[in-house]
């Protein structure tokens, strides 16, 4: 039933409080933890936008593009790796996936290719007005997720 | 995390199934479960109608229906006591309550009086349309808890 779990993460203070739940699914049968992160397709649009008008349309831009997205990536690798090491500590084996898109459908989509049995979600994610009641990330994989959910509150 | 957790159920297929998660959440420290069942204000209206139309008006149209309605409640002790029963062997504390009006208000109010710590919850309840992604009342107790949820899909 919670065999393997998903734990999508943008590192807000929410998603961070999701991890004390995950631990203590150890317990109830959690073996695997696919840990995910996604950049948004915002940022890789922008990140396009920038290079582009910088370098006036000299083909070129592409080159520095591609290592500014290198080097967000690195930087989400650097933000999952202690995640990761915590969840291994707590004896679980982890899985670490980063995928660029937009985050709803990256989810649905991971959950899917690893068979998951469970997603654990923060409430809020890092874009969230603190007076929504759920974030609109968090809702929509609520709604369109196949597998339990555990919708850990701010 | 786990330890008072609030069950409400409507007998339904997927309130069901969240019985095999409510048991896997024993070992990770889930201790007692608030087993509850609401009796709509829906049905509670009806039965104050039909009686009332029986009678022509009699004011002892009155016994009738509270005799109906202790019928009523006596019919959702006898459907919660076995599911009490499961839970118990597997080891829970177990308090019932059975509740008069409105499933979303009367699950919120639980919540808060029993102080639970999470809410196990089936994705559609029994007047669900199978084509709907969520049921309505699981929808909107989503939303408005303050506890984690553990949403259990059909």
């Amino acid at each position: 039933m919670f065999k393997i779990i998903l734990y999508p993460t943008d590192f807000s203070d929410t998603a961070g409080k999701s991890l004390d739940y995950l631990k203590q699914l150890k317990n109830a049968g959690a073996e695997k933890i696919v840990l995910l992160n996604v950049i948004h397709q915002r940022v890789l649009d922008t990140l396009e936008t920038v290079h582009k008008a910088a370098y006036f349309q000299d083909a070129r831009y592409h080159e520095d593009r591609d290592e500014a997205e290198l080097n967000l990536t690195k930087d989400r690798q650097n933000k999952l790796a202690p995640i990761a090491v915590e969840l291994e500590a707590a004896g679980f084996e982890v899985k670490i996936r980063i995928e660029k898109g937009y985050p709803v459908k990256e989810i649905l989509k991971v959950e899917k290719e690893e068979a998951v049995s469970a997603i654990v979600l923060g409430s809020h994610g890092r874009n969230n007005f603190r007076s929504a009641r759920i974030g609109s990330v968090s809702e929509k994989v609520i709604r369109r997720a196949v597998s339990t959910v555990l919708l850990v509150k701010r």
